[in-house]
């Protein structure tokens, strides 16, 4: 099946600090015409870091666009054009206070293909050193530590329920 | 630890058919002020759905803000204030032809919470029985079947890279 879609029209309506909006007219393979609105995201990292075989470090942090306290995995935004292992040592730093020795690729998800170009590269890191946690401006959260068992109660009680914290443990504990 | 963040401004950028986009300002409990984004988005739902307990329905479908074609979970937006259920057996039949006698609740996820307040819903169907695709106006996809080793694998090979299709194997396969 032929599945490419042609760009008929593109427009910026947006050009925020954190994402881009463009709104476009698109010709699909059938020649049916469409409209798409695409969220551009410089995208970022997220770390799956182990203080030892069982125990996972997380982050607490208020987020604003659902006025809710969530528990994730530590993560950050990609400067534009930022090697993403570069961005993970240095978040993982600033978030937490550890170093990790041993690090590992765990790919990377779109977290919403549908209508944003969002890329996350995730990683596993390991035999960590602590230095000293170094937040951005505008920043607040309190690092803490889980058990794998007790973070998959949490998934499992939708306690956890950051996409990309989900993906990481799958990509970390399969195969 | 306090982490609320108080809205002290708060604008609409943009006004789209798919997000809306707010630029707020804040202010954070340590006193501080900091500039927050938002999309808004109205929510959607993902279909974990076996033919047998081997194998899982996909889609394979143009992502357009990647120019990618993705292998996902059968999957769909939700209308402003429609019960995810409804929507979940409706985007299951849609886009795959297949209508469940069994549903279970596999709870949600936020797809990007540093920036967007989508909430992707997510459900397990059994019990398969064939009626008729039919795909919204604009919309090609394909229906596929792929066995849950082959899921796995293609997981750990960033062949599959779609974040609710992860974050939905991992809610219908732990505890």
């Amino acid at each position: 099946m032929n599945f490419q879609e042609k760009t008929l029209k593109s427009e910026q309506v947006y050009d925020g600090r954190i994402v881009k909006v463009f709104k476009d007219n698109v010709e699909l393979s059938d020649g049916q015409k469409a409209y798409r609105e695409v969220v551009k995201h410089s995208g970022g990292v997220v770390i799956l870091a182990y203080k030892d075989s069982e125990t996972i470090l997380f982050v607490r942090q208020f987020r604003y666009p659902m006025k809710e306290v969530m528990l994730e995995l530590p993560a950050g935004k990609l400067e534009y054009g930022e090697d993403p292992f570069v961005a993970a040592k240095r978040e993982l730093e600033e978030e937490t206070g550890y170093q990790a020795k041993k690090w590992a690729d765990l790919g990377y998800v779109y977290t919403s293909p549908g209508y944003s170009d969002e890329k996350l590269y995730l990683y596993k890191a390991e035999d960590l050193i602590y230095t000293k946690q170094n937040l951005d401006e505008g920043e607040i959260l309190e690092p803490l530590e889980m058990s794998y068992d007790e973070v998959l109660k949490k998934i499992n009680d939708n306690e956890i329920v950051d996409a990309k914290t989900l993906c990481a443990i799958l990509r970390g504990n399969i195969l």
